[in-house]
């Protein structure tokens, strides 16, 4: 091995480099876990492509004044990032009614969540990812009031910015999950990925799923997916 | 049968009067349901206990300017009670580490939480009752903003007048579910009962449980412990 890898995650790799404490490689893997980890596949090609998706997300994202981790895209698999002190959050905005939000709410699959919703989820495998309310991000004192603040704020321009991006390309922006992270400066910055893996993407036509839904829920050909996603949004691979 | 029932719950009844559109009869029922009506049994006398608990509880907070549904105790398992339209929350407070809070944030049983927090679940069997963030409720119309802000202040303003009782009868005042009405004016009114079957109640010594978990988790006799309740709280059944 010529690398240490200082984070191993289901679908990731945080890459220490010699002699530059400030910044990672982020290794997209081939890896697909679903259900908490019940489920596990792997799909060649899916690092490559969440890599080349992610990468072209931050690169907008960067453009529209929002403050993210994205260096450059390095290798096929490999993006450069600005090292932060990870939120323990999952932070999942809702524009359209899917998944947990319509077994809590008994709303319709697919109905549009007008205004658009922010959610926040502990991230702790070991619990199982439960859904936080305020009241217990401030108990469990995992960021204060206004970082909390800042962080459904950015969430909500970050939605602003991709929605229309993924409109134009066809793609319904349904749901999807950011984490945020705190620099050595104490700014909240968005982290992680933005990929096919974290979102629910729907073809506006024809409602299919051109996400992890596709493995989750055996609904056909994920690499057909992922590449059919990154082609309308014109994303080199 | 010389009454309508208006509304059939697990544990209570709410039962029309005649010529009197205002009011109802809520009946305290011996049955005894838990894990979303799983497991059931019945306990003669439960009824009683509850109501009398409850009457006595409303009375101390009525005397303490919170304003709710009720009257007068009318019998020893019946309690009149103004007409609300209930509001579709189960709004809970902890001031204690117990159940569901444990599992969510993983911390230990028992631990104190400081300051109380307020918790708000969708009142709706076919849904088990999913816990709800503010977004929820919002999205879902269930009350505005300032009607919410009402509920969760009562809400613990009910644990400031409930929880000395408590204690002076050395009984922890560990969590407590509320449900709150609007009534014909519009103001938030609280409602249904307080009791052993809607609390959790701890021996301040021997931590032992004086509620409905004695039913839940096997740990004895359950009509002994809502007695132990009853007695030290000074309530006569």
């Amino acid at each position: 091995m010529d690398f240490d890898v200082a984070y191993e995650g289901k679908a990731k790799q945080l890459i220490l480099l010699e002699d530059d404490r400030d910044h990672y490689v982020q290794r997209f893997k081939d890896d697909a876990t679903a259900f908490n980890g019940e489920k596990f596949a792997q799909f060649e090609g899916k690092g490559a492509l969440n890599n080349a998706i992610s990468s072209f997300l931050f690169e907008k994202l960067e453009e529209a004044g929002v403050l993210t981790h994205y260096i450059e895209r390095r290798t096929e698999t490999d993006m450069l990032i600005r090292k932060l002190e990870i939120v323990p959050l999952e932070v999942v905005v809702r524009n359209h009614v899917a998944g947990s939000l319509g077994r809590r709410t008994g709303l319709k699959e697919g109905s549009k969540v007008d205004p658009p919703i922010v959610e926040t989820y502990y991230k702790k495998d070991e619990l199982g990812d439960p859904i936080l309310a305020d009241v217990h991000i401030k108990m469990l004192d995992i960021v204060d009031d206004e970082e909390l603040d800042q962080i459904k704020q950015a969430a909500l321009r970050v939605n602003d910015v991709l929605q229309p991006i993924f409109e134009k390309a066809g793609i319904r922006l349904v749901d999807f999950k950011l984490e945020f992270g705190v620099d050595s400066a104490g700014a909240i910055i968005l982290g992680d990925e933005i990929s096919p893996d974290t979102s629910r993407l729907w073809d506006i036509e024809s409602g299919d799923s051109l996400d992890k839904d596709v493995f989750r829920y055996d609904k056909g050909e994920l690499i057909e997916a992922y590449e059919e996603v990154a082609e309308r949004l014109g994303v080199e691979v």
